[in-house]
């Protein structure tokens, strides 16, 4: 349906990709696109089940071109995705609220993604691996490693579906209100408030092992940077 | 299709918003609900076009039972909602990351509501205006009364839909990771990590007039909290 244009790395806008209002708030590049894929913690999934839409939230992971979520072989979620129907992902970071001196010109400050495509369920263990791995590395970078990894029941346990980012747009907004010409003399205060996901600190789980201190990378926890290490 | 059973204040759960997996999750009290949409800033709206989903994140208001979008009347979202198609909208927050012992049992702390109905179109005026103030008022207590509210021709270009609150479910998990018991002798840290969403510091407008402050509601903005006024 699309392919991505090596030259630029931008994905070729299709009917459904394609930002028809407010174009200049488009993007295609994939690494934008990855990054805030990389960013972001969840995802919300829409498909058509008995003729209604349903939006789920759900976690996911990123390896290179494919979008991974996963669950229980029991979720309505993904055993109705693995029929192949359409699917549209969509991840929102909200960057800031944008007071105009107008109330009608308040916005906000934000980097979306949305994904079109069909899901294709993972069998190959290799591949599910990887897609547990780029689920936890995701939400907390180096935690893989620490963690006791998936057994053969585990992996055989869990549903892994994969999208591929083919066909998917960034939506942007930056910066300052805009207001009414008029509206600028107006004695009111006008600006951006940024917004940002912040840890707090770690709570201990109540049988956890007396000795055992929480590791840096939970401790230094910072989300709102992207994850360059990882196009 | 649902009623609210005025005793205990709790939506009759529907085909659709029944939690079937992981039901001690489920929430079906009005308040649980609205407490979610008050603190949440935006929502992710679920719709079907050409046979296709999609999910589109928005602003969003609420009245009493009411959840109210907008935007402009060239939106195709909007445009589309406006047919009477049914539409699933569906809000998020993140309260947490869950660290397991082992990779399969990492998991996330939330609270989201998923409501189903069919948008319609706000006509009237004093309606409409009651709905841009819950806009701004529900991303910025305070605001509303400080801005140059809308004007005739302002209303008139903004379409605003309601959807009513009564097929809604909540999902909230909370507290420590579960681990299989194998795994608690494991020398592995493992606890909850809260995450909140946190405003930085307000950033003046280029143009704004000198020698205005930013106003306090601006600069002590919290938002993780539950608005218990409006409830």
């Amino acid at each position: 349906m699309t392919t991505s244009n090596n030259e630029t790395n931008q994905l070729t806008p299709t009917q459904r990709t394609q930002i028809k209002r407010l174009p200049k708030r488009g993007n295609y590049e994939t690494q934008t696109i990855y990054n805030i894929l990389d960013e972001a913690l969840i995802c919300h999934v829409g498909f058509i089940a008995n003729n209604q839409p349903f939006v789920i939230p759900t976690a996911y992971g990123r390896v290179e071109d494919k979008l991974y979520i996963h669950g229980s072989p029991a979720s309505r979620m993904l055993r109705t995705l693995t029929q192949g129907i359409e699917v549209c992902v969509t991840v929102t970071l909200l960057d800031g609220l944008v007071l105009a001196r107008s109330a009608f010109h308040h916005s906000m400050n934000y980097r979306s993604v949305v994904i079109f495509g069909t899901a294709t369920l993972v069998n190959d263990m290799e591949e599910k691996n990887a897609a547990l791995r780029a689920f936890t590395e995701h939400v907390i970078p180096q935690r893989w490693e620490e963690a006791r990894q998936p057994n053969k029941q585990e992996l055989q346990g869990t549903m892994v579906l994969s999208l591929l980012l083919n066909e998917a747009s960034a939506k942007i907004r930056t910066g300052n209100p805009v207001d009414d010409e008029a509206d600028y003399d107006l004695p009111i205060w006008a600006g951006v408030l940024p917004l940002q996901i912040v840890a707090g600190k770690a709570i201990n789980d109540q049988r956890l092992i007396e000795g055992i201190e929480i590791p840096d990378y939970i401790q230094n926890y910072i989300r709102n940077q992207p994850n360059t290490t990882s196009s």
